[in-house]
């Protein structure tokens, strides 16, 4: 984190990155341990304000698969939900756990305590309980959940819809999101350097390929030309990088 | 719940209830069972809405009295707020988990994600999340916990401090407290059958008489008097009549 005492980053952990997708319910230990480290070393020696958003991984995803629910289509099963929701809970836990034994005053906030998608499926996440924690000295840790939905009972919030959300009613001066790949790639797989608008990309940008309720590459990019803030898209190496201020991943800045 | 569809109850079950206040962190299994069959064998009959809502008992208080932290000085240190906060999951955890079993669709709503007190300790609970599970049919469980509180870290928010948010936001219908005792008891321990002013009942009402940092019938009292709807205190046997809109212990209406 960098500048004023004001400055607020979120940064955005791909379940990706932090979970063994082809393994349920698994942590990558060291991919977590290092994008951790890195969060602690900036966090402790800065002034700015951090708030951690988290993806499900093969905790979130492999439940939501199990029982058909995505960001569109829900389930009113009270224990199909809680299976999606326990799961993130778990990973949630053992984010939290880990940066607080690295000195980090992290604290969880769970998506279903506090969103709700209208019958538009237009999401409402109001951020006062974040905000007084960050005003608070803590480090607020979300993530992907599921969330009451008008008329679909509850369906799946991603982590990408919290960072956008969160960084909008919020005003982050930074958004990351550290993903498996260290940033968008052309078609030499070499890194974009910067991306202003959706056509400086839309030749080279794929599908995710693994299963991702949530969406791929090109719904994380067009969602982050939409922020009011300039956004960085990177690898788990680069996380101390970008929350020091420094050029990581590709800028994607839409302003 | 009673009436049109549009009813909206909600219900506490008091920590002391459905804990043994003595031990730490353990649930009275046969309390427990009891009042949760009552709350399953109406819900699941009835078209009514219904909000529970429990205190911390021998979970929250021990914790929150160990780092000495209540609803007015906090904390910020994220362990001994973790500390309290994970109790108090760990006992909502069972209350959801119970009702699911008993076929009543729970789904747990965490207070220190969604709610936040300014620096006069006003507090702030958006029920939007709430309303929306309440909406799809789901009966959200929140309970006493830990929230941010501007320039005191965390500070706790008492089971009934969420009544009487929720009850105001959400317009609930009728307000149930099951407590440890049958009602308001007079000075020959026979129960009152209806307060409509603090004034009748000031000269019977001390403080609570264990550890409690949510206050005792005084403030209860007091709180529901406040309230823009009828409100019952009762003991554990008379939650079933509460729901079925049967008279239970006291009456509380200073409307």
């Amino acid at each position: 984190m960098t500048g004023t005492d004001s400055d607020l980053v979120v940064l955005k952990l791909g379940g990706s990155v932090i979970t063994d997708k082809d393994s349920p319910e698994t942590v990558d230990d060291e991919a977590l341990h290092r994008v951790l480290d890195a969060v602690a070393s900036t966090s402790k020696s800065e002034d700015g304000r951090l708030v951690v958003v988290h993806g499900g991984g093969s905790f979130g995803h492999v439940h939501a698969a199990d029982h058909g629910v995505s960001t569109t289509t829900g389930t009113s099963d009270a224990a199909a939900a809680t299976a999606i929701h326990g799961a993130m809970k778990r990973l949630n836990g053992v984010v939290v756990d880990r940066l607080q034994e690295r000195g980090v005053a992290a604290l969880p906030v769970h998506p279903l305590s506090v969103a709700a998608r209208d019958a538009e499926g237009v999401l409402s996440l109001p951020a006062g309980a974040t905000e007084g924690l960050l005003e608070e000295g803590f480090v607020p840790v979300l993530h992907g959940d599921v969330i009451a939905h008008a008329n679909e009972g509850v369906t799946v919030l991603s982590g990408d819809e919290i960072v956008t959300s969160l960084a909008d009613s919020l005003g982050a001066s930074r958004v990351g999101l550290c993903s498996t790949v260290p940033g968008v790639l052309d078609e030499h797989d070499a890194v974009i350097e910067e991306v202003r608008s959706f056509e400086d990309v839309a030749s080279v940008l794929g599908d995710s390929e693994s299963t991702d309720v949530s969406g791929g590459m090109a719904g994380k990019v067009q969602e982050l030309l939409d922020l009011g803030a300039p956004a960085h898209i990177f690898g788990p190496d680069a996380v101390g990088d970008f929350l020091t201020g420094e050029r990581a991943g590709t800028l994607v800045d839409g302003r």
